[in-house]
């Protein structure tokens, strides 16, 4: 069996951000020489998701204002008044940890003939929910 | 290491539809030979999603309303009225890309004594949002 | 290649109830001597989570109440009336097997040099949304 492991550390200047690591993650899966498994690609922070989908700006526009609709943003620790309990430890970040939910915290991609095993339209991202600061992405192949 | 690669193509006469992948999912492990290793399985598209949940039509109603519920169709382009920017390219599915990221991409299954290592009720699916055409699963079997 | 199959028994004496699964995997994995590979926690039960988040009460009960707004809790059998379809096999669970939609089946983790590779608040939990039985939750290592 073959392996590699890899973090991925990226700058994320704004609070909610989309990024591609896609080239990142094809790079990676040359690198390992494995030619038939699975590469699995996580976010390390639990407000943040790594998700597939269409490399399309409008999409990610649409995402980030429904995510706001299904758990707005709210720095309150009240929640009669639109807050979250989970602010009442100091943090601002409540409504991140129920996007991350939304969007799922994983990939797991299928490695065939050497090469990530995908649809015409799959795209891997990075979404952060509560940036502005270094953040990182595992990387984990495994095949042979 | 022992792996299986499989594209499984379907028919997908509705836009939106469940449809079974489960026993196909069964008789490629058995093919498979692996005795003890994971399964991903896969959608291939990013309108559409791979989910495991119970084999009951009423549910499946249950889901689709839910889902229209969270993130209604509309072909508009313009957000203050219902629509959304994705539909600026040309498409009218924004609705199905936000779909698939609650119902999920994929599901990892283990394999032990070369069977599917599942609950009681687990049931493999596919589920389509913009449908209409042929769309495909990818099943992908490691171990040994 | 090394592989460990375990299915985790716990009692879950509440409804809804978030309950740490964190040292059991991490345990279990340590046992399988696997140094470099994958687990896979999955829950065994489709009204039920395993989910990577904070481990943190105010956070657990945000999630809940957040849950009970985009899908109530409602034993009836019309949608009319904010009731389900799947309520009318005899079950008041319906809700139960949307919210384990939201949250995720399951979770797949990276092994690196004999343990969970994790960033530093990931935790692993398991989240049961029809409970007050028995239930469980398998955990699948495969690595060498």
């Amino acid at each position: 069996m073959k392996t590699l492991t890899k973090e991925l550390w990226m700058d994320v200047p704004k609070r909610r951000q989309i990024i591609s690591i896609h080239n990142d993650v094809e790079n990676l899966v040359a690198e390992s020489g494995v030619q038939d498994g699975m590469v699995l690609v996580n976010a390390m922070h639990i407000t943040a998701s790594v998700f597939i989908n269409d490399n399309e700006p409008g999409l990610h526009a649409d995402y980030d204002r429904w995510l706001e609709e299904l758990v707005p943003f709210d720095a309150g620790t009240d929640p009669a008044t639109g807050g979250y309990l989970h602010n009442r430890t100091g943090e601002d970040n409540a409504d991140a940890h129920h996007k991350r939910q939304i969007m799922g915290r994983e990939v797991v991609v299928a490695i065939t003939n050497g090469r990530l095993h995908l649809g015409p339209w799959e795209h891997i991202f990075y979404y952060e929910f509560d940036g502005r600061r270094r953040k990182r992405v595992l990387v984990k192949v495994i095949g042979e």
